[in-house]
């Protein structure tokens, strides 16, 4: 354990999905290159089989708070909701410890 | 935001796999099992593309601890940093707000 641990935020972002998502792959491409413009940005990872998870890492709530409110972003969220998504879930968690292994 | 809202813990577990991972899927479905019995185990979400995430939930980070140190799943550790991880990292984190939606 890194004594020097600085600890930031991630947001665990869970979903599934409607049957059709036209436009959703390309949406979702344009958002993470967006996202990685944002102050505060630290990282993301994702992955979808019958849940989608996407878990961005952030410097601070701040950097969270800013990037929910980008314009273009709420554009996307909205029509997440009225196209995309059936069901989805927000985490705000602050990461407390790391550990990483390496073959 | 619920005022009510009581924090609890994630562990995100992210990682890449080497190519043979024979015996992989039943080890994973036997922890997830064995986690479903473990003192203030609230849930796991999981999937894989490119990277694989699992992320589960927890009470209070006593029960990440119990969890990590129980003695079968201490040998698929070891197992799986022998057999099959290329890379992972392990987040420990602490679920501060949390929004649902449903369509």
């Amino acid at each position: 354990m890194n004594k020097d641990f600085k600890p930031y935020y991630a947001v665990i972002f869970t979903s599934t999905q409607k049957e059709n998502v036209e436009g959703y792959a390309e949406m979702a491409a344009r958002m993470e290159e967006l996202a990685k413009q944002q102050p505060g940005y630290l990282g993301i990872d994702s992955a979808r089989n019958e849940v989608g998870i996407t878990v961005s890492y952030w410097e601070s709530l701040d950097a969270i708070k800013n990037w929910k409110k980008q314009s273009e972003h709420l554009a996307a969220q909205l029509k997440g909701r009225q196209d995309w998504y059936r069901w989805y879930n927000v985490r705000i968690c602050k990461v407390e410890r790391e550990y990483e292994f390496n073959s």
